[in-house]
């Protein structure tokens, strides 16, 4: 090793040690023609001292992130020059030796706490933006999180098993990255959206216990907090049921927790059924450290003359405080409400004595008894804001539970130091397809797609008539929720193969298409497959929320940016002819897939 | 959880209690109408009896490899029926009751430690071939291996990085597979072959001590014991040399050998010269296990009137009683040596008084003093054989190293239970390019590859004039070498950009070409960079080894087969021509590549 020490670890009982470190110039002052650098490396910082003479005219070249090599004297610092703020802050290293073992340049940006450059300047630069102590912290808390829910997984006798990320392309839900098989032409990897078949297939294998943190791929369409590859902690467990699950996701999550946040998660975690999550707080996923709550109003409407509350769903969310707000805010309402796709946000403004005040456009078509049972029906007390949405209950709903968390930012009901956990359970298994394909003459809705993922149990209610309400079949699904962020979703999975064709074919796969597509997974399920579940925890969120950060790009060495762009590297880029053509990016697909076998050992139904 | 004990963990103690257990339907018998089961799950095998009247009836329907659940009562087995050789033999339990929780079709092959079905329908059926205990025991194996590498790392508070997958293309090594970016129509991601120069600039960015169990792709022609995708453990230190690195290497390889594989490898571990591998052992990963070694009979032949050792090396290596070989034998080396792309090799037999025998075809052009001393030279006793290689010395030294130790393999000389471990250290920085377009009109080689990667750091000695004697010029780079296996690699790094670049240089490349492939990192090294160094260990190969395998499928869990082919998902596969549009593989790349780069704050060769 370059040093003897590390700079952040020397304390006043080093003194008198001659020492070597190694590390960055963090900060360089000259009193005088005595030169004092802060000396920074992983462990911290300590000063060295370089004293008039030779060393001082050395030390004069030095500039802000050299990296330097210093062996000298640990001294106890003069009387009243010690930093108490400082862990090294008693002693100073009078420098007696000095190597210079690369320069800088000037920096792109300050490297201090305190900047504010933006992001792709950062990300370009993201070498330097990760020498400053925030950004390295997220990234070690990070890597603090792997050993604190491996540790957990050990003890119980998991078993990290790698899955393959060259694998089949199954395109449903999102799209596959996909990858030219050179040596196959005209055929096609894809990477991995999760390793949920193959965790199952391991629990076909009799592993019974498997874990891995593992990459996963999802070609979407940008969003702010999504990144073309991210991580998830892949857990799948034989012979258990639901609570076996969420008992073992609630001891990692309170050991992340403990030692991460110092949080103790009271246990059991609270449970809310998906049902009750929408309807209270219209969403899957709610925030639950503060306590607005929708309202049904419904029935309250039965008989209004509102022509826009005769809905098969009227609901509301009460703003505390939000009758006094100017006109201009509670038009900015409307527009928050149209950027997320709903017509506006529909009001009714509190008076002091309770009733409902004449400003707004809606309460002038309400009837007399709606307007004096108001506030009593929606909870609001004199001085509220009532908002409303009615339509289509999950529309309305998810409109309100998105208000209800805006309200919730804008009066300041969130205690941004709290935690709140819960898991939402009885997940539904399907919902309508909600798209004009997918209608029959009458316009009814007619296809559905799988709430969680075609793999997901239906619950011991349910599995042997799922067909016949496919909107109201339970699944045994639980997603756990922390502040109102999904941190880790799973199921019991389905393991015999007529409940997995079935719930296939009401997702509108033929046989055929099931065959072409799962066909290894039905085969498996032939041999005696074992009653299996898991959980996938969502990793970059979870260490996001735990790193006190609100961007997943925090938590991740080298995010892409906007549209799965690298500022640092600048990838994707174009490819080279040669590459191109060495790929077989452009050869003809054999006709068939069976075709694409070399095992000529099964028919081509079972490939 | 379905079960109160694990099969494998009931013991005598146990009696009298009433448990249960799920699992496997191992083997079944009937005895007079008493039906006994193995009932198997990871933990291991416990008999479960169903005795006569109903029971026995319900576990008539069983049939090896059905998933059950059993309630029963532990007993202890009647005298002179306990099971020695079984952890559970002292007991059996008596069933009260059976689920069945799944059932099993016949099965393609039996589930036995004895079955040798072709690997394609082995790895077809993956899930059922996971349930032998042989190929589960390979998987649990290297989860512990990554346990304990990681305890190693972590005590020295290693920080654990996960690096893109979805990352530039630098076409050079080995192809790159690659993603085409449906958000940036015409440009393409690469899979990282490893992930060096994010490592790298991890250490620029100060994290100083960095490790990953990396996934990696190489998009290669198939030999036989490649995977597209394979796995290291990579790992990466500043302010580092290469002895600091050589100690980390030996505490991890030495804690994973001491408990899996029951071997206290003695420290520190021996290093060879790469000069001296390759003189000695004509090979950069010797195999120590035997002590044959080649002989340098340059000089004994010097003035030789053979032609064919008229050469700028002749070298020997002697096959211990191979004398006595038949001539079918010895016709079988030249097939041998011509299957490795060589003329043949040469042979002299040594009688049993110690001089040349008149067999074969080479004596008879030796000189008199040359047959009189060529078996002392060589070291040869009485009836052995001495095989030749002669012409460019590393050509020769290969054939002589492979058929040193093919001579191992038929003599017998390796003991297959010991463990040879040897750094081979002082790598060459370059080797020529042995190709006809590499050589100027004189039909010299001119062109130079790195002999480890272009970030390999030149010793001290060369460091200041390695474009003297590019072909001299030694690294600090090291391999650690177990039973003829490179199971890791590393090197000091260049961290200086202007010796960075005078290697790129010395590659062929302009600097242009550098700016295009790897501006990013010659950037990074204006800003302060660390000296640093780091190791990649093969952890296919080295969990391989541990496990015993001679296959690196063995210790994944869903190997490729030939050609990249995925015998359980026919993967790859064609494509949808919807896909193919979607992921905009036929995008016209844009003109220059940065206009791919939504940044515009710097210059296009800086991009």
């Amino acid at each position: 090793m370059m040093r003897t020490h590390p700079s952040g670890t020397l304390r006043a009982d080093n003194a008198g040690q001659t020492v070597t470190l190694a590390g960055w110039v963090a900060r360089r002052r000259d009193h005088g023609g005595v030169i004092f650098i802060d000396l920074r490396d992983a462990s911290g910082t300590a000063q060295v001292v370089f004293r008039e003479g030779e060393m001082a005219e050395r030390a004069h070249r030095l500039r802000s992130e050299f990296a330097v090599q210093v062996t000298g004297e640990v001294v106890r610092r003069p009387e009243g020059n010690e930093n108490p703020d400082l862990p090294t802050g008693q002693i100073e290293v009078t420098a007696t030796d000095l190597t210079v073992l690369s320069e800088s340049a000037p920096l792109p940006f300050p490297l201090d706490e305190h900047t504010d450059v933006g992001e792709e300047i950062r990300l370009k630069y993201r070498y330097l933006d990760l020498r400053r102590s925030g950004p390295a912290a997220a990234l070690r808390l990070r890597s603090a999180a792997n050993r604190i829910a491996r540790d957990v997984l050990e003890e119980r006798e998991f078993v990290e098993v790698e899955t393959p990320t060259l694998t089949r392309s199954t395109p449903e839900g999102a799209r596959d990255f996909l990858v030219p098989a050179r040596l196959r032409p005209g055929s096609w990897y894809a990477l991995p959206q999760s390793p949920q078949l193959f965790k199952q297939l391991l629990m076909v294998a009799g592993l019974e216990r498997y874990y891995q943190i593992a990459r996963c791929y999802r070609d979407e369409d940008f969003r702010a907090d999504r990144q073309p590859e991210f991580t998830q902690l892949d857990i799948e467990m034989s012979f258990v049921e639901q609570d076996d699950v969420i008992e073992l996701g609630e001891e990692i999550v309170s050991a992340l927790w403990s030692e991460l946040a110092d949080y103790q998660i009271p246990l059991p975690i609270p449970r809310l059924t998906y049902a009750e999550a929408m309807a209270r707080y219209g969403s899957d996923k709610p925030d639950l450290r503060f306590g607005v709550e929708l309202v049904d109003l419904t029935e309250f409407f039965a008989d209004t003359p509102f022509r826009v509350f005769q809905a098969p769903y009227v609901g509301a969310v009460v703003m505390p405080g939000g009758a006094s707000q100017p006109r201009k805010q509670l038009d900015a309402w409307q527009e928050w409400a149209k950027q997320r796709g709903a017509r506006g946000l529909a009001y009714v403004l509190v008076d002091e004595d309770g009733s409902a005040s004449e400003r707004g456009p809606v309460v002038k078509n309400l009837s007399d008894a709606e307007r004096e049972g108001l506030a009593k029906a929606a909870g609001a007390e004199p001085g509220d804001a009532i908002f409303f949405a009615a339509g289509h209950p999950s529309d309305a709903r998810d409109l309100l539970g998105a208000a209800r968390g805006e309200i919730a930012r804008r009066v300041g009901l969130i205690d941004e130091d709290a935690w709140s956990f819960v898991w939402v359970v009885d997940a539904p298994m399907f919902e309508p397809i909600r798209d004009e394909n997918s209608r029959d003459d009458d316009g009814n809705e007619v296809g559905w797609t799988a709430v969680h993922h075609p793999f997901t149990a239906p619950n011991q209610d349910w599995a042997d008539r799922f067909e016949e309400a496919p909107d109201q079949a339970l699944a045994y699904a639980y997603d756990i929720v922390c502040n109102g962020n999904e941190i880790g979703g799973g199921s019991i999975r389905i393991h015999r193969s007529d409940v997995q064709q079935r719930v296939f074919a009401l997702l509108g796969m033929d046989e055929a298409e099931q065959r072409e597509k799962f066909g290894f997974l039905l085969d498996a399920f032939q041999y005696g497959p074992p009653p299996h579940g898991g959980i996938a925890f969502g990793w970059d969120r979870a260490c996001m929320l735990l790193a006190g950060s609100d961007s997943i790009r925090d938590v991740i060495a080298f995010p892409k940016s906007g549209g799965g762009y690298d500022p640092l590297t600048a990838a994707p880029a174009p490819i080279t002819p040669e590459q191109r053509k060495e790929a077989g990016v452009d050869a003809v697909p054999p006709k068939a897939p069976a075709a694409a076998s070399p095992a000529a050992d099964e028919p081509p139904t079972k490939v």
